[in-house]
């Protein structure tokens, strides 16, 4: 259990200068600076972050250099766990203490969708994640010691020793579970875990079909292993990716690059007497979409996209092929409801069910974050958590 | 209620002589000749028809010239009903005298897939459903008077007084329901209903966009009428199919030819306030089923393909869209299972719940079939019942 204890009544209402990792140029080293975070306004709070967590979305935007979404000097990191220094007014949900994890997920509890039992997609904060500021009055929060704006980043900015984010976008969370388990749960593996009981429900004796086991795919695992499957197939080309799976509840490998002349949807075919009830994509790339949708069986079986295509390719499928009782679904964020969903998911690690403990693969400080850059992009970790009071 | 009084008695166990309409050759009118019509083999019915009716799917093979499903000369028809006749070895599910259901959609009620409560495709039968013969001996049970070989059409063939069924292609129904509305549940009807219930599973106050409203799109509207839909929005580009809809509870009309430079996705998702939560394609066209994709709405929309793509085009979706909670289904005969779902339509029709009367706006004698086939080429009619015995 975390020590809680902070300072919050001396910094409440007032700017805090701390150290964070800023990233000036796409593609380039994170430079730790001090900068100056203002004190959270009205829906508001401020986080002071226990630990964090690189995740590929963070890679994937930390290199990208055109584009709407660009924004730099820039904040990068959405996966992580802290406790509450101060809140803004109209902040009633958690106070100051309080350990919470930041979610990129907007939760509003308002607005049609929140109020909707189906979805997870928060129509009031949902549509425009890719403004590089904070959601409601689009500014930052964040300045360096030469005034200049820093951008933030999926609403939440973790890569710093303090953050602001909407009450929209954070979930309190039982101080019980420790903190690098609780980082896990706000973004990865709740969206593999969620894909698998939400998007796909997938049920007990059921076959499924992993392609891409990365933490997102070993989450998915994990989630199908919790459900009964009966077989879960990992699909990967790193074959190290084998004897990780295991720990996941995977069953059956396949390397594509060990098939010969066989596709990876014949293999699957045969090794579950005609596809797959569940497929997963947790890679991002359309031709494997439409490989994990021929590897699932006529009748019934569902394709679940999780992988952000990387190339805006589009999907093509075989349009024959889905009359014969195929579909194809894709949500974000596991179609959880942050709010909601993940505290059960705490829940479940701390009764001992969620295995959690195989996703830290690496440990760094927060000075050496540029290292779990390194790991990520060798293919190397899944995830490195980051401290911050290392 | 029909007189189901048969001879059956006197010509169980022999080939009988009867008229049936031929189609010699891809496109050309049918030829009503003389027939000999073997006796059901084992696991065989065979049926007198009643009434049969015509569906553009008979019409997409009659045009059919090349392709492995193509066989001539052959006797189309897939949606009838009709009194069994006499039974072969091994059938007990019927008997002589009962009224039966012809169905395409096989239902074997053995397989892995007949046993599961999900999806309606049968595993033993629904493979080689273009086989142009019986499913089980792969020969046929039709010659004409020179003894050449007619070919089967979808394991129905109902263009003839006597045809010859598999079992698992043959649903017995209660004879209180008039012919003409039980031949509606064979094929068009059950698809289009069945989309509605099975495939999207549409709840009260839900908004539904329909691409097409000929028959299968009319009956997804009334499947969505008798679910409490509060919106339904039929797109067509025949302006006369509003008023039709109308009758099927669509409640807003949409004619793309009138929309000038609004795409009908814009247009749906500013009558839905953000997109329809269903959206059902019923002509088979890919383009089609994108538009529809993009005019659900983003959180649980939810596309279902029902038409068969008319140009072999694979569907193409942004695959981003599918994160943000869309997705797309597709299935045949509306994911119902035949034998125990089309008896539950028949009931819904006799307890004055589902409007069938709407569906048949034209009547014909066997001997003018070829007028139905003209009729339906001119978009003049819904259904055309065509009558054996007139």
């Amino acid at each position: 259990m975390e020590n809680l204890n902070l300072n919050g009544s001396v910094t409440a209402g007032k700017a805090i200068r701390c150290k964070a990792a800023v990233c000036r140029k796409a593609g380039e080293a994170l430079i730790i600076e001090e900068i100056e975070v203002e004190a959270p306004k009205a829906w508001e709070v401020r986080i002071k972050i226990l630990c964090t967590s690189l995740c590929h979305t963070d890679i994937t935007f930390w290199k990208m250099s055109t584009g709407p979404a660009v924004a730099f000097p820039r904040i990068f990191g959405h996966e992580a766990v802290g406790v509450v220094e101060s809140v803004g007014e109209n902040v009633w949900e958690v106070e100051e203490g309080d350990m919470v994890v930041p979610v990129f997920s907007p939760n509003c509890r308002e607005c049609r969708d929140c109020k909707s039992p189906k979805g997870n997609r928060c129509s009031a904060f949902g549509n425009a994640r890719l403004i590089p500021n904070m959601p409601r009055d689009k500014t930052s929060r964040f300045k360096d010691m030469n005034g200049e704006v820093l951008h933030h980043f999926l609403y939440v900015s973790s890569f710093t020793e303090y953050t602001v984010v909407d009450v929209a976008n954070v979930v309190k969370i039982s101080p019980q579970i420790p903190s690098d388990k609780a980082c896990l749960l706000s973004c990865g593996v709740s969206t593999g875990v969620g894909a698998a009981w939400k998007v796909a429900d997938v049920e007990e004796n059921s076959t499924v079909a992993i392609f891409g086991l990365g933490a997102v795919g070993l989450a998915v695992a994990e989630g199908a292993r919790l459900r009964g499957a009966s077989k879960i197939i990992g699909v990967d080309l790193n074959s190290e990716k084998e004897e990780i799976g295991k720990q996941f509840g995977v069953t059956d490998f396949i390397n594509p690059s060990t098939c010969g002349h066989k596709k990876v949807s014949e293999v699957i075919s045969e090794m579950t007497d005609g596809g797959a009830d569940y497929c997963f994509e947790c890679i991002g790339l359309a031709s494997l979409m439409e490989e994990a949708f021929n590897s699932t069986r006529e009748g019934w079986g569902k394709t679940v996209v999780l992988g952000f295509e990387m190339h805006g390719t589009p999907l093509s499928l075989n349009a024959h092929f889905l009359l014969r009782g195929r579909s194809v679904a894709g949500s974000s964020f596991g179609g959880f409801k942050s709010k909601s969903d993940v505290p059960l998911l705490a829940k479940s690690y701390l009764d001992k069910e969620l295995n959690l403990e195989g996703f830290i693969t690496h440990q760094v400080s927060f000075q050496d974050i540029n290292k779990a850059f390194e790991l990520m992009l060798e293919g190397k970790c899944i995830r490195c958590m980051i401290w911050m009071d290392a």
